[in-house]
C-alpha cells in the first residue's frame, strides 16, 4: 500500500518530510573490503585483476590478462547475433543522442576588456575516459549509449568500457551499443577492481582520466575513493518518478508510468500528486490491475508497496512548491496545460512534459540523455551530459599597459594577505616597465 | 635544490614520470575521526557544533549556538578597520571577477526536432551554497571573492560562509571580501563540524544543496563523506605552477614567478621548462638571491628545494607535450611568440599568456577565477565557475504524432532490456492513439 498523503491533513507537513527523509537503500559497508581491494590492483595490476575477476564473476582466465580484453571478433559476433530490430532500434536512439548532445557542444570566448586585458577560457575533451557498465540483468545497452555517445560527441579520443562477465556471459546487445557508440576498448572486468583498474591503469588496461556509469555499492565505493585521482559522474543512487496531473490525466497511463519507474528496483520511487481524488483513486485501481500481469511484479510491487506514494494537493501551485521539494530524478506533467507548470519547476533531473511524453520515451529514443540525478541532487547537479567530458582553461594576457593598470592593486591584495612573493612577481615587472617608459 | 632534468638524458623519461607522480602531502589517515565528527553534528546538531568549536578552536561560545553567526554589526566594524586602500583593491577585483563570471551564465535550449518533438534544457541556480574559509595564515580574502562572486552571479539566493575563529578571531578583511561578495550569512565554525553542519543543517545553520571553498584534511575528508547528500567542488590538493619560458624571459621575473607558488605551502611545486640552459641558470641563481630576503623563506626554500624543477628542451614543441603531461594549476608562457603556444596546451587550469601576465595578477584582480584544478586533475576538471552553482533539467514533450513516430522503437528497447512496463507505458498510449485516429 503505497503512503497516502492529503495537504489538508494537519500533519501533512511532518508526513512529507518523512516520505522524502525516508532511507530507501541500505548503505552496505563495504568501505574497508573496496579499499583493499583498489590497493590491491594498484599494487599489483593485471595479476590481481584476473585473481579477482576469477573470484568474484567465476570467469576463468586461461590466458591470463590478455583474455581480458574483448575482441573485434567477438563484437562483430555479438552484432551479428542481435535481433535486427533491436539494433535497428538502438541505431535510431545512437543518432538522436547523438544530435542531442551536439546541442551542448559549449562555446569558446576570448574577448579584450576596456583595460586592453585579454580574457577567456577554452574547452577541450577529456583524453580518456572509461565507462562501467553493470553484468547480469542491470546491463542495459541504452545506458552504454547515454554515456559513450556524449563521450565521443565531446571529442573523447579513448573510450574504453568495462564490464563484468559473470560466468564468461556477455550480453550481445551491450556489446552492439558500445560497437554503435564508437567505444574503443573493452575489458571483461567489473565491480570495485574494474574501477581501479581504470584509475590507476594495470599492464593490459591504460588509465584513464575520468570514470563514469552506474554500479552496485561496491563499485560506487571504489569510484568515491578514486575520486580526485580521476574525475567521476554522480555517485547513483535508487531511481525515482514524480508525476502531476489533474483530472484531465488518463489513469491507465499514470499507473503504467509508475509502474515502469518500479519495476527498476525495490528501492525505486514512484509518487503521484494530484489535484483529483477521483483520479487517485483510479490510478491506484489500474496500478493493481496492471500490476498482476507484469513479469517483474514482484519487484514492482515491493517498490510500489514500500515507497509509492500519491498525494491529494488543492492546486497545482502547491504541487509545484512540493515538486521542488522532491527535486525528482523524472517528473512528468501530465495536466491540461502543462508548459506554464513546466516554467515554474526549479529543481528536476528531467521533465516530461503533457500526457504523450511517458518517461520511457526520454530513457530510450528522445535524445535526451536519461542519466539522471537521483536522490534529490538535482537540487545540485545535472544529467549527464557532453560538460561532463570537457574541461575549460582560462586564458589571460596583459601587456606592459594593462599591468600597470591593475597592478598596485595586485600588490595591496598579496601584501595584505602576506604573501610578499606574490607581490614581488608583480612589482618587479612595474618597476622594469616604468624605468622604460 | 630542485629537480634538473635534461629532454637528452639517455633516463630522461623516468625521471620526468617520478617527477610526475611524486607524492607532495603526506595523506593525513583522518577518516575515521571525521567520520565520527560528521555523525555527532549530524545527530545533535548545535550541541554538537558549539562543543566541538571550543574543542578545536578554543573559542568559548557563552550563549552557545546563537552566538556562531556573525552579527551585521561585527561586519560593519571589521569592514571599518580595514585599510581603505584594501578594500578598494579588494572592490576592484570583486567588480573584475563579476564581469568575467557574467559571461559563463550558460544559455538554456529549446528547439523541436523534424519529427515535431520539442527538446531543450534549462539552467537553474542551486538555492543555497555554502563556502568554507579557512581561519588563521590561510584566510585569504581573495579566495572569499573568488568562492562567492561566482555563486552569486549564477543566482545563489542563499550564500552561507563559515569560517573558524581560532581564540575568538576572524580577520577583518576576510568579512570585508564577504561582505563585498554579497554572502548572505556568516557563522564562526570550522573543520569538519562547519561541513558537517552546512550538509546536513543544525537548529542554527539551515542545510545547503552545495559545499565549496579549500580546507585542510579534515575538511577535505567531510566533504568527500557528505558527496552525494549536497555536491561539492573538488578536493584541492597542493597548488602548482609550470612556466615554460625561452631566451626572450627575463630571469628575474620568472623566478619571482617561481618563488610567489613555493611560498604557499611547502608542498607546492614550481616548475621551469626552457629550451635555454643559460636562462635556466639564470633563473636558479635569481631564485636564490630573491629567497634571502623574502618574509617566506622557509616555506618558498622548503618548496622549492623538495618539489621544484628545472627542465631543460630541444625545442617549445617538447615543452608543449610536457605541459600536458603536467596539466598544471597555473601555466605561464613566457616566450617571445606565446600565442601559437597557448593554442596547442590541452590541459592546464588556467594559462598567463606572455611575460607580462604573472600568475599574480590571476590570482586577484583579472577577473577570471582562482579557484583551479591541481595535481593534474585539470586533465579532467575546470576552475571554478558559474556552472559549478547552476544544473541542468532537460526537457521533453511528444505529442501523439511524435509519440506514433518513436514509440515502437523505445518498445522495441524496453522488452530487449526486460523491462515489460517501460514497453507497456508507451505501448498503452499507442494503442489509444491507433483507435482515436
Amino acid at each position: 500500500m503505497p503512503v497516502r498523503l492529503d495537504t489538508r491533513d494537519p500533519d501533512f507537513d511532518s508526513r512529507f518530510a518523512a516520505l522524502l527523509g525516508a532511507k530507501r537503500e541500505a548503505a552496505a559497508d563495504v568501505e574497508a573490503a573496496v579499499r583493499a581491494i583498489v590497493d590491491d590492483v594498484r599494487a599489483r595490476g593485471d595479476a590481481a585483476l584476473v585473481e579477482l575477476t576469477e573470484k568474484f564473476d567465476r570467469l576463468e582466465l586461461p590466458a591470463g590478462a590478455a583474455g581480458l580484453r574483448v575482441t573485434a571478433d567477438e563484437i562483430a559476433a555479438a552484432v551479428a547475433a542481435c535481433p535486427p530490430e533491436d539494433v535497428a532500434a538502438l541505431t535510431l536512439a545512437r543518432d538522436r543522442i547523438e544530435a542531442y548532445h551536439r546541442r551542448q557542444i559549449p562555446a569558446d570566448q576570448r574577448f579584450t576588456d576596456a583595460l586592453g586585458v585579454e580574457l577567456g577560457y577554452r574547452w577541450t575533451p577529456v583524453e580518456a575516459a572509461g565507462l562501467y557498465v553493470p553484468g547480469g540483468t542491470a546491463a542495459y545497452p541504452s545506458s552504454v549509449l547515454m554515456n559513450a555517445v556524449p563521450a565521443k560527441v565531446a571529442g573523447v579520443a579513448r573510450l574504453v568500457m568495462v564490464v563484468p562477465a559473470p560466468g564468461g556471459r556477455l550480453a550481445p546487445l551491450v556489446l552492439a551499443a558500445a560497437h554503435l557508440a564508437g567505444v574503443d576498448e573493452i575489458y571483461r572486468v567489473g565491480g570495485a577492481q574494474a574501477v581501479a583498474a581504470l584509475a590507476w591503469g594495470t599492464q593490459t588496461i591504460a588509465p584513464v582520466d575520468k570514470i563514469v556509469g552506474p554500479g552496485n555499492a561496491y563499485v560506487a565505493a571504489a569510484k568515491r575513493i578514486v575520486f580526485g585521482k580521476v574525475g567521476i559522474d554522480m555517485i547513483a543512487g535508487p531511481s525515482e518518478v514524480l508525476i502531476v496531473a489533474d483530472g484531465t490525466a488518463n489513469p491507465e497511463w499514470i499507473a503504467a508510468d509508475l509502474l515502469a519507474q518500479a519495476e527498476h528496483d525495490t528501492a525505486a520511487q514512484s509518487i503521484l500528486i494530484t489535484t483529483d481524488a477521483a483520479l487517485a483513486a483510479a490510478v491506484e485501481k489500474a496500478v493493481e490491475s496492471q500490476l498482476a500481469t507484469l513479469p517483474r511484479e514482484t519487484i514492482a510491487g515491493a517498490s510500489w508497496r514500500d515507497h509509492g506514494a500519491v498525494i491529494l494537493v488543492e492546486t497545482l501551485d502547491r504541487a509545484v512548491a512540493l515538486a521542488d521539494a522532491v527535486a525528482a530524478e523524472h517528473l512528468e506533467l501530465a495536466v491540461a496545460d502543462p508548459e506554464p507548470l513546466a516554467a515554474r519547476i526549479r529543481h528536476a533531473g528531467a521533465i516530461f512534459v503533457g500526457a504523450h511524453t511517458p518517461e520511457a520515451i526520454g530513457d530510450y529514443v528522445a535524445g535526451s540523455n536519461h542519466v539522471l540525478p537521483t536522490a534529490r541532487s538535482a537540487r545540485f547537479s545535472s544529467g549527464l551530459g557532453v560538460l561532463d567530458f570537457m574541461k575549460r582553461t582560462s586564458l589571460l594576457r596583459c601587456g606592459p599597459d594593462q599591468l600597470a593598470a591593475l597592478g598596485p592593486a595586485a600588490v595591496t591584495l598579496a601584501r595584505a594577505e602576506g604573501l610578499e612573493a606574490h607581490a614581488r612577481s608583480v612589482a618587479l615587472r612595474l618597476a622594469s616597465t616604468a624605468g622604460a617608459s
